[in-house]
């Protein structure tokens, strides 16, 4: 059975990622700063600081599905620094044991929010990358170099820049989080900015299938987005959260850590690894709102939050004609 | 009278954009780990990874020419975390010293290798930026950090992408100071790779020249390439070398650190600025070799090599016209 690091699994996507791998039948070694909750048999802390740590983590490994980092864009906007460490620099310890160890594949979790501000759209993979925000920067600066760490007849790489996540055990202060929790709450919910601005919704599950399709390839893109296609805006998320658990509506000042909205395609993605993100936006609210008093519940008394009923699958490959 | 800090002020192009923008009358602070050599009358110690020397080097400044940093390519592939840190992690100090101590301009020293390899040449300002190497994407990172920094009515940055750097004081390693050596000791010049590699070679006088506009300039792009337009391969600088201090070529491996050849335009740099480089490759060399006593002595027994005689003027803005 193929051994499969993954880094940032007591994260919210790291650890559906590793749920995910694992169900599928891969021995998954999960691994992160702090322990995943629940706690999983085998779990190895390493600091994506330490060459020493990441070294022992992969030794043996068949491939590594790289998730650690500083996932939040307001900690990155307050401690650029912090994000640059451990983003770009933890990923270089990453790539340095994956050569040293000698492991033939690597998957790093990028962000659209990589492209910054569109010159055009959709934006593909071929869209040049300007971010602006430290944590996009410290994204991009990964993403590069993982991009250029392939070793012919050695290292594989694959970049996967995902989607605004959301599902079960999203942090929090996720928009949609902060939403359910203030309507449960009888609070209004509180829309930053006008509200039309708008993000590709990519729920963690259908994620989750792309780190599978991407450990599966053979040969294949160096980079793919993997963003669901409805684009949906906060308002309209408002009006929905709003619509299933009834609460007032209201608006407060815009957030300077936002990224520019930005229709992404992911053809590619569709076209190479057969991916498309499976679960409607809809589906996935109404899921995340019956599973959401343990979400919204303090962490210490949590109950895991499994996946959504419906499994991501994926779409036929052999459909690739009709969609270029 | 303007005072204008210079960072990496002992390093090769910061020795001379200090030199310069003095010459020029300003009132310049030198910064960097070590003391510029020859010794001067003003010079502060800053560690740009502490914030702060960083604020305590730029209070009451008018201006920041930010130019330290791993300016070695070699350097920063042997170490990517450290021209990370360095690059990255000391440009957000200086960002932040800046918007704390508010200093209304901030000038950047980025390089043309941030484009990596062209998708179309001439490489305008515009063409995506997509390196490969640490070094590279070290600068990127910190380059898009700064164009990201401006604050309205606050803080104007510029970024300026450099060409490939020559002239006295060049370190001596760099490939004219290495042929130049080799060829004065009547040993045979060494070309890595097929020679047919070029480079638009940027005298670091013409380099200074860009500073001082960049400084007086109100408004402009948020980024210039400051590139010669001149486009040199390896094998002609060989050529070169070889008719001015008689000796014999050779071939050896090519140097994987070495980035893709692009040739870049500075148009942009033309109309806005007024700057164009206005030394010659051959004047520059000529220069060197004459000079090249004292450049290639050991550090301890140099005395200092000054600009060539002829200083780098710039084009009228007002034959801008012809130009685009």
């Amino acid at each position: 059975m193929k051994r499969v690091v993954v880094t940032g699994a007591a994260g919210f996507i790291g650890w559906h990622v590793a749920h995910l791998l694992e169900a599928s039948g891969l021995d998954v070694v999960r691994s992160d700063l702090v322990r995943p909750q629940p706690a999983e048999d085998v779990w190895k802390k390493a600091d994506l600081l330490s060459l020493h740590d990441v070294m022992e983590l992969t030794r043996g490994a068949d491939a590594v599905c790289h998730l650690g980092g500083i996932g939040d864009v307001y900690t990155a906007g307050r401690d650029p620094q912090l994000a640059l460490n451990v983003n770009a620099c933890g990923t270089i310890n990453v790539i340095e044991a994956c050569k040293r160890n000698q492991i033939p594949r690597l998957v790093f979790a990028s962000t659209w929010e990589v492209y910054g501000t569109p010159r055009y759209q959709p934006v593909d993979e071929n869209h040049p990358c300007s971010p602006g925000h430290p944590y996009a920067v410290s994204k991009l600066a990964a993403d590069l170099l993982v991009q250029h760490a392939n070793i012919a007849d050695g290292l594989t790489t694959t970049v996967l820049r995902l989607g605004t996540a959301y599902g079960p055990r999203i942090r929090s202060t996720a928009v949609l989080a902060s939403f359910v929790r203030r309507a449960k709450a009888h609070e209004p919910i509180v829309i930053n900015g006008t509200g039309n601005q708008f993000r590709q919704f990519t729920h963690v599950t259908d994620i989750g299938t792309a780190f599978r399709l991407a450990l599966e390839a053979r040969g294949g893109s160096p980079v793919y987005n993997i963003v669901a296609e409805e684009s949906i805006t906060i308002k309209q998320l408002a009006e929905l959260v709003g619509r299933l658990v009834p609460t007032q509506i209201t608006f407060g000042p815009s957030r300077e850590d936002d990224a520019p909205p930005a229709r992404v395609s992911s053809l590619l993605a569709e076209r190479e690894l057969g991916w498309r993100a499976v679960i409607s936006f809809r589906e996935g609210v109404e899921d995340f709102i019956r599973n959401a008093k343990s979400e919204l519940s303090p962490i210490a008394d949590r109950k895991p939050a499994g996946p959504p009923s419906r499994q991501a699958t994926y779409a036929n490959p052999s459909a690739e004609g009709d969609l270029s």
